[in-house]
């Protein structure tokens, strides 16, 4: 019987551990540092659980020691010492961390030490580098990727329709970075934020898209000269969250405030957090449309799919999780079984070239009610 | 000949300065704290000046001694000191001085010492005073009045479209302040920045009006069933105010941060003002609309007057201070040579019930510039 250790009893843990668990043949732990969360796990999985310090390399190399793969739901500040900690370790890794470290620095010690990586494995990035990377490997050549996507609340509250998963300034930071595309062929950079465009999507109607710092490795990875990754939110956010930026509340210069050094920031987020966390059961949504063109025999084709997913309330578990977790917890299987198992570190889309891979991937997702919707056009 | 004195250099003050300063037969000074404001008024306006600390009561008692009549153009803190002062001094006053509290309370000490006190003498509250007390005298009876106003930067820029003659913490209260109507004959109280409308404006276009407290006296001088001030902005200001408010920006409950209490209204204060504040030479706008409904001679009329004010270049004042000032400056004519002389405190609509005084009125202003376009429409 293989092992898996999941780090982290977060929510995407969580899904993680939901799916893994319910593999006969697998034997699962779960680790987190915290006694309430590996609490509120067992009650909804049966899993075993490990207290364990992730904040710790030293304590994470040692954890991981006999596991056949591993897989990372950390917090961003924690993403990036504990890949080196399993790559350390000799551990296959699937990682769905976000780090705003550069992971790819750590491929020469995995490549050295035979272990294989796979990091941003969720849902975007994630299913979207997987789908890329086929995108590019059956279009001959692939003329342009175009990634839309949005985690919502199903119930639209004004003024923000917008809950997070997570802290507000994580959200606010997509809105203040840069955003890199790729235009003929070139890295350029533009505006958070900037490009709004609206969308009409099935089930859910019209959305606005605009342009977020989201293609990560796929900027360099792929030779695609139109590349975009779009935040989808519904219309009106995006103006919203523009006035709030460029008025100065998403700055983390402090003002002097009769003697107080004061980061508007702070104040921002510390405002928007009750308004922009989701209740106990309240349903979200994830959406995602990836779309390529270029020539497929002999032909210029759209590929496209179309992610819709919500809450399930029988699990308990959030689309975010779900989406993210469960695509991770698809790599884990094919990285156990040996259907990708290429030393170094690595984004998706380097296994989605793999002829049948991302089929694979679907079909696994499609099981779990997280269903693709694709189709082929000609243009 | 006769004697004034303005209380106060600022911006409306000069305005008073520069209009009483053309009277050959009127000798004027003008008080104030601030050296450097006295300086600049003298470079502008031939006037005597006086170094005197107007937070005082004691010296403002003593320095208004021998003065035909004195003016007031003060920030809103140092107003109702001021006006006391005054009156204990026995001198007739002129007052466009914003105060929280209520200036009448000091209406049966006005009596005893037959002094007459005219606050609230700018444009609005000021004319648009006048103009309800004109029209509930003239329309038998005057079934509504509605007051429309806006102070406005010419240019407009996005996403605010908005500046402000002073802090923006002032303009902020007036949206966070609920706002009183009379409705059917009831003092009703509603929403700050609500029942948004748009309306047409010559020479303007489109502006959007929505409730503020702005009725003040009005709401219980006059006997009109229906009667509103509504506030006017360049569309989509009230939305993202709302926005502001409702998300809680404008909130004066500290937050607690890192140890720190932070009030979020100061943050925004503090981000805004260099936003909202006119350059030197900016261009501003006044755009006010007074209509009355009612019965007159046998037949349901509407009268109308709208003023639409800018910035002087030539004289370097702004409408806002024009359109105050100047109505200040001509009420004080009408002290001084007894047209109105009734002791008391007494707010515009009082004098504007006096057969011909508003004509006189308004004929001073257009004299200077600022026209108000009357019109009587049979319903």
């Amino acid at each position: 019987m293989k092992r898996a250790l999941v780090l982290g009893a977060g929510m995407v843990g969580t899904a993680i551990a939901w799916d893994l668990g319910q593999d006969a043949d697998l034997a699962l732990t779960v680790a987190d540092l915290r006694p309430d969360a590996l609490e509120k796990l067992r009650a909804r999985v049966d899993v075993k659980t490990s207290q364990l310090d992730l904040s710790d390399p030293a304590r994470v190399r040692a954890a991981v020691e006999g596991y056949d793969v591993v897989l990372g739901a950390l917090s961003s500040h924690l993403g990036f010492a504990t890949l080196r900690a399993v790559i350390e370790a000799g551990r296959p890794y699937v990682d769905i961390s976000f780090m705003a470290e550069d992971a790819w620095t750590l491929s020469p010690l995995a490549e050295a030490r035979g272990v294989t990586a796979v990091v941003d494995c969720g849902v975007a990035p994630g299913m979207s580098n997987l789908l890329a990377g086929y995108a590019a490997s059956v279009l001959q050549p692939c003329e342009r990727i175009d990634i839309f996507v949005g985690g919502l609340p199903v119930i639209r509250t004004r003024p923000f329709e917008y809950k997070a998963g997570f802290a507000p300034s994580d959200v606010i930071e997509e809105y203040v970075r840069p955003a890199r595309v790729v235009e003929n062929g070139a890295c350029v950079v533009k505006d958070a934020l900037s490009e709004p465009e609206r969308l009409d999507f099935e089930r859910l109607g019209t959305l606005e898209a605009f342009n977020t710092d989201g293609l990560r490795s796929l900027a360099t990875t792929l030779k695609v000269p139109s590349m975009r990754e779009k935040t989808l939110r519904y219309p009106g956010h995006a103006e919203l969250m523009r006035t709030l930026r460029d008025a100065g509340f998403f700055s983390t210069e402090p003002l002097e405030l009769g003697g107080q050094r004061v980061r508007p920031l702070e104040v921002t987020s510390a405002l928007l957090f009750p308004q922009w966390t989701y209740d106990p059961g309240e349903a979200d949504l994830t959406v995602m449309r990836v779309t390529a063109e270029g020539r497929r025999e002999g032909r210029r084709v759209r590929l496209e799919w179309d992610l819709f997913d919500t809450y399930d309330a029988r699990t308990d578990l959030r689309s975010m999780s779900r989406t993210t977790g469960f695509t991770a917890a698809a790599m884990a299987r094919r990285v156990l079984d040996g259907r990708f198992g290429r030393p170094g570190v690595h984004p998706p889309e380097v296994p989605g070239q793999i002829p049948g891979f991302v089929d694979g991937m679907l079909e696994d997702l499609r099981r779990r009610g997280v269903s693709y919707n694709a189709r082929e056009v000609v243009l």
